[in-house]
C-alpha cells in the first residue's frame, strides 16, 4: 500500500520470458509482501544474463527497501544469481563458510561428495548470510546494502515458499508493520463501466486508505457486469473493515439508482 | 530468442502488485512475441501511477524494438495509460478523430451518449493510431517512436488477445521473421541436478541455437526428478527439430550412464 516501504520482486527465468510458464512465484510473493506491510512497486521477469540481471538488481536496490528475487541459485552453469548480485552491489563473490557447511551436510547425509558444481552454491556476495533451505540443497542469500535488504530464493515454488516463511518473514517484521487489510467486492450488472466511472472517482477520492478499481467481466455495451474491488488498509482492523464496507454499500446504492442490479457484495479480511 | 529484436512487456495493475491475480496476460504475450520472432527481455508489472508508469514506458522504449503494454485504457479515472505514454515519449495527448469515431459508434449502437468519461478513451498521444477493439469499447494505441513500436492493449484478457491477433500480429510480421521453434523435454529420475550439471553445460555449449535448462521436480537428494528442457530455434524447421532431438538424446544417454532412468522424452514444435 502507498506510504509503506517499497518492495521490488525480480523473477529470473527463461521459461517465464518465452511464456512456457506463468509467473506464480511473483504473485505469491506480491501477496506476502503486501500482507507484511510493504508497497510492491514492481514484479520484473528478467533474463538470467548479463548485463540485464545486474542492471535490474542494481536498479531495484536503488529504489526499494526490500528486493526479493527468485531463480538462478542451483548447481547448473546458468545459475548465476549470486554472481550477478555481487556485481550489482559492488561486492566480491566469496566462498561463504556457513553456506558451504549447509551444502556439505546436505550431500554428506546422502553419502555424496562435494563436486565443483555443488561447491558453487556456497559462493555468495561478501557480507551476505545464507538462508537455510529446508526443502532443497541451494541456500538462499540475504544481503543488506545500506538500507536495502536483498533476499534471493530458489525458483522452485516449494523451496521458495518454505524459505520465505521460515526466514524472510521474520526479517520483514523488523522493517514494516503489517496493516489490517480488508477487501470488498461489489458485483454490478446492467451498468456500463463508463457510467459508473464518476461514482468510483468520488468513492475513491473520499477514502485515501482505499484503492477502488472496477473490473469489467461482461460486455460493456450489451450485458455489462462489473466486479468493483475496494481494498482498504488501516492499523485498526475495525476501521479498515468499516471503510471497505461503507465504500461497497455506497457503490451498490448508486449502481441501483442507475437501474443496475447488485448481484453480490462481500467484505473479507486479507490474511495468510 | 537471442539475436532477435528485443521486446518488453509491461502490465499495469494494482491487482497484480498486491498478488490478487496472477499475470497470465504477461505469459500469453511472452509466448506470442517469442513465436513471432522476438526476444522477450522483460515482463514488468508496474503501478499505473506517476512517476513509475512513465519511467517504465520510457526505459522500455529506449531498450526494445517492440513494447506491448496492457491495462489502463478504460473510462475510469485511474485508466491513464495514454497520458503516461504521451509523457514517456514527449508527445501531446490529443483527441484522436478515428478513436473518437470508434468510441462514438460503439455507444451509439446501444443508444448511449458520449459522456466525458467515454470521450476520454479517444485521447491518444499525438501521431498514434487507435487499435480497433472488436470485443470492448476502449481502443488500443499503436505509437511508433523512432524504431520502437508501442502497442497498448486493455487488461481484460479477451479484449487484449483479440486485438493482438487482429492487429498487433500483422505489424510484428513486418519487423521480425518467425523462427521455427522446437522444444524437447527429458524426464530424468535418480540423478541429482548437481551431477547432471556438467552434461547440461556441454550440451548447451555445443548448440548455440538451443537453450538448455534443468528443472528439479523431486527432492535433489532423496528422489531427484529433473525435467530438462531444450528449446532450439532455426529458420529451417528440420534443423530445429534435429537439434532439439539430438540434444535430448545425448542428455538421456548420459543420464542413463550415471545410473539414472529416463521416464520420458518428447519433442514438440511450439506454435499457435
Amino acid at each position: 500500500m502507498a506510504g509503506s516501504p517499497p518492495a521490488w520482486i525480480i523473477n529470473f527465468g527463461n521459461e517465464l520470458l518465452i511464456g512456457r510458464i506463468v509467473n506464480t512465484n511473483g504473485a505469491w510473493l506480491a501477496r506476502e509482501l503486501t500482507l507484511a506491510g510493504f508497497d510492491v512497486r514492481r514484479i520484473i521477469v528478467a533474463p538470467d544474463e548479463e548485463p540485464d540481471a545486474v542492471e535490474v538488481l542494481r536498479e531495484a536496490g536503488r529504489r526499494a527497501r526490500v528486493v526479493v528475487c527468485t531463480g538462478g541459485l542451483g548447481p547448473t552453469p546458468d545459475d548465476r544469481t549470486a554472481e550477478f548480485l555481487a556485481k550489482a552491489t559492488g561486492r566480491r563473490l566469496v566462498l561463504n563458510d556457513e553456506a558451504l557447511r549447509m551444502v556439505r551436510e546436505k550431500y554428506a547425509s546422502m553419502g555424496m561428495e562435494l563436486t565443483e558444481d555443488r561447491v558453487k552454491m556456497a559462493y555468495l556476495p561478501e557480507g551476505a548470510k545464507p538462508i537455510p533451505n529446508p526443502v532443497g540443497t541451494a541456500p538462499g542469500i540475504h544481503l543488506v546494502v545500506g538500507d536495502t535488504h536483498y533476499f534471493c530464493l530458489p525458483g522452485v515454488p516449494r523451496e521458495m515458499e518454505a524459505m520465505f516463511k521460515e526466514y524472510v518473514r521474520r526479517v520483514l517484521a523488523t522493517i514494516a508493520k503489517p496493516p489490517c487489510l480488508f477487501e470488498a467486492s461489489v458485483i454490478v450488472e446492467g451498468v456500463p463501466e463508463s457510467s459508473l466511472a464518476p461514482v468510483i472517482k468520488r468513492v475513491a477520492k473520499s477514502r485515501p486508505e482505499c484503492y477502488v478499481k472496477s473490473h469489467p467481466k461482461g460486455d460493456e455495451l450489451r450485458s455489462p457486469v462489473l466486479d468493483v474491488r475496494i481494498l482498504c488498509h488501516h492499523d485498526d482492523c475495525g476501521v479498515a473493515e468499516r471503510l471497505a464496507r461503507e465504500a461497497a454499500e455506497e457503490i451498490a446504492r448508486d449502481a441501483e439508482g442507475m437501474g443496475g442490479r447488485v448481484a453480490g457484495l462481500r467484505v473479507e479480511r486479507l490474511r495468510d
